[in-house]
């Protein structure tokens, strides 16, 4: 569901009105009210139907959008989010999460949530993928990646600010955020000696320690390490020149040192085609590359192309577990 | 002339060769043998024609590359610069920068160095920008430039490392980036009213405070402060999504708080077509997005479009100036 007053419901009806043979039939976990009332309000002829099982959304999904009910307090004003709902919001995920463990589902897509409206209510965690990996109990750490038609990036640590993202980064943190994405490059993505570019932290990935340290002290460390571990990875590469046409053709991922500088390449290159996921969880997860957007939530305005790029990913990593079980 | 034993010398003689209406007539300072011994051993006909003042070039210009004779000391090898041709890359310098001073030459635009080779030798400018800006006596903090077909980009620090260039960021140095920016911008590029984005430093600009300060501490008091000057100055701006197709139109270059946030989205956009510039001095200076590329020097394969597209932007530049003197 994600919040009901941001824009997931409208992408979601906008998903199911596209759907097609390369998009995978899913359900939504929410109030059917809810979107009912949406689907008139923006003029879109989308039945919904209230299913009682996963199962049944097989059936129903090719003439109506099915949805497991999931009754909220309030009905949602968009772009007005409403602490009576916060409740809801977090049950959908911890629902979606039961029935991808069950089996009942084969994956979780989960649409944009406000951090700021769940930490008000007392959520205390930072965002969808520590919730989630909370929710898992899963014994790695959660690994974001984003991926768009041309490139993925796993940013070794999220949402701190750079200073933190300096302070925290260490030759271990480099060594298991690589080792996880190698792992799930494999297994989900069916590349069977996926190869990674490791970015610099510094300009020019430091020049011989002209320009910092830590690309020699830390990165390179980090790079022998996971060749000694058979992972194929190079670096320190030069942030500025490893995003290029040509550059990103050596390279199955990039492993970047800090937020933007995985984030800013995938947005200017795939801004509504990216697809965040989360990696090292022992189910798979996708969700669309973009917030709440609240600015433009109710108007219909919003593009369906990042959820309807998180099912199809999500259904083709699914797909490569189920041939390829975990730890086989 | 740059480095002689870089691709210097093999971009000037395929521009020479590429030489059209679009392209402004250029001369090079630098060695004749050098170049005549170059064009045969890429198998290139290019006629060299020394000449005793910069005006012979015009005229020779159609039938010959002129060079503005400046002797080696030894014969370069590609690929192994040589110290005892390094006066001659710093002297090259000095002579472009008398010309321009006395109005003989309308701009200058430099080929790649090594920065490495230079401090070897005792040379204490960080780079090119930082010597010229002590040749020319500016009394302006010299700010680099970086522009391609559908980006501008200006770093508020350039060449430290990441730790240093947050250590760096005051407001001061925001105001005082952008407001040459803008000058020059009006100036050089003829843009009567220029709009900056600014960037934020941290993911999503700081979150209101969730992920660093000094988004709200120190960029927004330099954008309030720019706006209060008359310019048009917003942000600070998310940076991840400020290179998209739809936010880029909305401005006119992009002030960044460190080196690679501005330089990843613009060789990510235009890897070969990028210019770098130097604003603030008091005559025109551009020169190509790359350095002396030493892997590939001599094997002809260094592509001529970015030194290309900085001579087409010197005279673009040039041209504006003269339009509009300085102070005008």
């Amino acid at each position: 569901m994600g919040d009901p007053s941001g824009v997931g419901g409208e992408i979601t009806l906008g998903s199911w009105r596209r759907r097609n043979s390369a998009l995978p039939p899913f359900f939504l976990v929410g109030d059917p009210d809810w979107l009912n009332r949406l689907a008139r309000h923006l003029g879109l002829d989308v039945p919904i139907q209230a299913i009682g099982r996963p199962a049944e959304a097989m059936k129903a999904f090719q003439d109506a959008l099915p949805v497991l009910p999931l009754p909220l307090a309030v009905p949602p004003t968009p772009g007005r989010p409403d602490p009576a709902n916060t409740p809801m919001v977090k049950q959908a995920i911890e629902r979606a999460v039961d029935l991808v463990t069950s089996g009942e589902a084969s994956a979780v897509v989960t649409n944009p949530i406000s951090k700021t409206i769940l930490h008000q209510a007392g959520f205390p965690y930072p965002g969808h993928t520590e919730f989630l990996a909370h929710l898992a109990d899963s014994p790695t750490r959660p690994v974001m990646m984003l991926a768009c038609p041309v490139l993925r990036v796993v940013p070794v640590t999220i949402h701190v600010s750079l200073r933190d993202a300096i302070a925290m980064l260490t030759k271990d943190i480099i060594v298991e955020t690589a080792a996880i994405t190698a792992e799930s490059l494999s297994r989900d993505f069916s590349i069977a000696n996926p190869r990674l570019a490791v970015a610099g932290l510094n300009p020019h990935a430091g020049e011989d320690g002209a320009m910092g340290h830590e690309d020699r002290e830390i990165v390179w460390p980090a790079v022998t390490a996971l060749r000694a571990r058979g992972v194929d990875a190079f670096g320190p590469m030069p942030p500025d020149t490893m995003f290029t046409d040509a550059a990103r053709k050596v390279y199955d991922a990039a492993i970047c040192m800090y937020h933007d500088q995985g984030l800013i390449p995938m947005k200017t290159l795939g801004f509504d085609k990216g697809v965040n996921m989360t990696l090292g969880l022992p189910f798979v997860r996708t969700s669309p590359d973009h917030g709440t957007a609240f600015d433009i939530a109710g108007t219909g305005r919003a593009s369906p192309h990042s959820l309807m790029e998180a099912l199809k990913l999500a259904n083709v990593m699914a797909t490569a577990r189920q041939r390829r079980p975990e730890g086989a």
